[in-house]
């Protein structure tokens, strides 16, 4: 079987029946050109997109993965996705999958073909890369200046805050910077020294027994596999809270992790330099939930 | 002939010898797909861009151009670019193209294909839209928050505010925004109330015979047509002077103008919906410059 596949996808009205699915679909060679220079993803990295994780032939968290494609494309003003056509597209392509292994399948809605008349949208998924060490001995960290105070979001919604947009080279550029530091990943603060999340993760923190995490405001992605991890903790009569976390908070925490739909949970053995407690047992307890099919 | 030209480029070494040119370009239709989904510059707008004017089969400022895409590679550590074989790919495009009339010149340089291995490289260019209403008319303007405060480039490099980044997704988003207001665009100010730039363009005023420009920091991008129309302006005698620009000092400019490689000087009539003084002589005596040749 593939280990690849690639989907492109003729976006149907958010309305469209179910039925007209059919056809929507065309299977590429991922090594193949199938994208036009004009396209507004790759000319203004003008798009959406969403990475959901697939383990042992299951997708994961599907729905809240699709909600959220749809609350993007609200902020940033492209057509309502019809989340009935990309759940057919994504069993599609994991219907396609080996049966078992982990895989990232990534969403992409762009706007399209600059002057063209429609977005563009494609699926593609492909094997997970090795997160063992990750998962299993913890990450590193550094934490990194976004630049906004807590408040920019909702004074200026054309930053796109709380959308998943292709724009990622900001955070691509964080993570670089990580790396310089001799760290594996980095956690933005605000300008005013509140946690925000990872360039590609949510920040989820234990105090004693209650577990936190940055209140999901207009700067804030909110996480699918964070919101998983907190209906499990609540559903094992775990406290959760939802808060603004000045970085102190993020120092003094008694384990820390950045959680994300393909790696999982990965425990802050080191933030800044200095050693943070790495809960061993929790982690493995996290990424054994994460790991079992989550809908 | 015909007005489109798509080069693909198979990026060369800096230092590779300007022999070694030849046959890393390949011509092809602009309508067919040319790029893989892996492209880093749709996944994550990961790459880098110049637009450059082309009038009467003259390539504007292409030096300028090219030197700022080398600035923006190493503020984005991509590979830099090897200059020599970007002038031969737009020489080869621009003498495809009919003799008259006005096109814009697109370079992309993408991280490339997600752990491929080199960077993508290529050219596209195309007719320019009808600019005449915006240079002899002018155009309303909106003033919107960028988020970041004057000392944020400085402080946060990560945050790649000096570079031409593909991630754009903010710079469209403020236009629509901008529309919304009943405006043509916008300009973008610090969070602590400095004039940075448009989403697009450069901020040029004129407060009696002093003409002045924000000062280039890290935060805004030295734009090439400022610098020539500068460079015009000092060479007519004009005084010209960079400096942090209050958002009230350009309330109060005796005329301002967005300034940009295609679409060139636009004089701004209304400024968040107050009229702003319109200097009709003068606007096309700056677009009477812009479309002469400038090296």
């Amino acid at each position: 079987m593939p280990d690849t596949v690639t989907l492109l996808i003729e976006p149907l009205a958010a309305d469209a029946d179910a039925t007209a699915v059919d056809g929507t679909f065309r299977e590429v060679d991922a090594s193949a050109p199938a994208l036009r220079v004009g396209e507004l993803s790759t000319q203004r990295g003008d798009g959406i997109f969403e990475t959901i994780g697939v383990v042992d032939g299951h997708a994961q968290e599907v729905r809240p993965h699709l909600e959220r494609l749809r609350n993007s494309a609200r902020i940033c003003e492209l057509p309502e996705p019809n989340l009935a056509q990309w759940e057919a597209a994504i069993a599609r392509a994991v219907g396609a999958l080996p049966a078992t292994g982990e895989f990232a399948l990534k969403l992409v809605l762009s706007r399209g073909v600059e002057h063209g008349p429609a977005p563009t949208a494609w699926l593609h998924v492909s094997p997970a890369a090795d997160f063992s060490a990750p998962r299993e001995r913890g990450i590193r960290v550094v934490t990194l200046d976004r630049g906004y105070d807590r408040g920019t979001a909702e004074r200026a919604p054309w930053l796109l805050l709380g959308a998943k947009t292709l724009s990622y080279a900001v955070n691509m550029a964080a993570l670089r910077e990580a790396h310089r530091h001799g760290a594996d990943d980095t956690i933005f603060v605000t300008s005013d020294g509140y946690v925000m999340e990872g360039p590609t993760s949510s920040v989820i923190l234990r105090h004693g027994d209650v577990w936190s995490t940055p209140a999901p405001s207009g700067a804030i992605l909110h996480g699918t596999t964070q919101l998983s991890l907190f209906e499990h903790l609540e559903a094992t009569d775990r406290r959760t809270e939802y808060r603004d976390i000045p970085v102190d908070e993020l120092r003094s925490a008694d384990a820390a992790w950045l959680v994300s739909s393909v790696r999982l949970a990965a425990g802050i053995t080191e933030l800044d330099g200095a050693p943070m407690p790495y809960d061993a047992a929790e982690t493995r307890a996290l990424n054994e939930y994460l790991l079992s099919p989550r809908d």
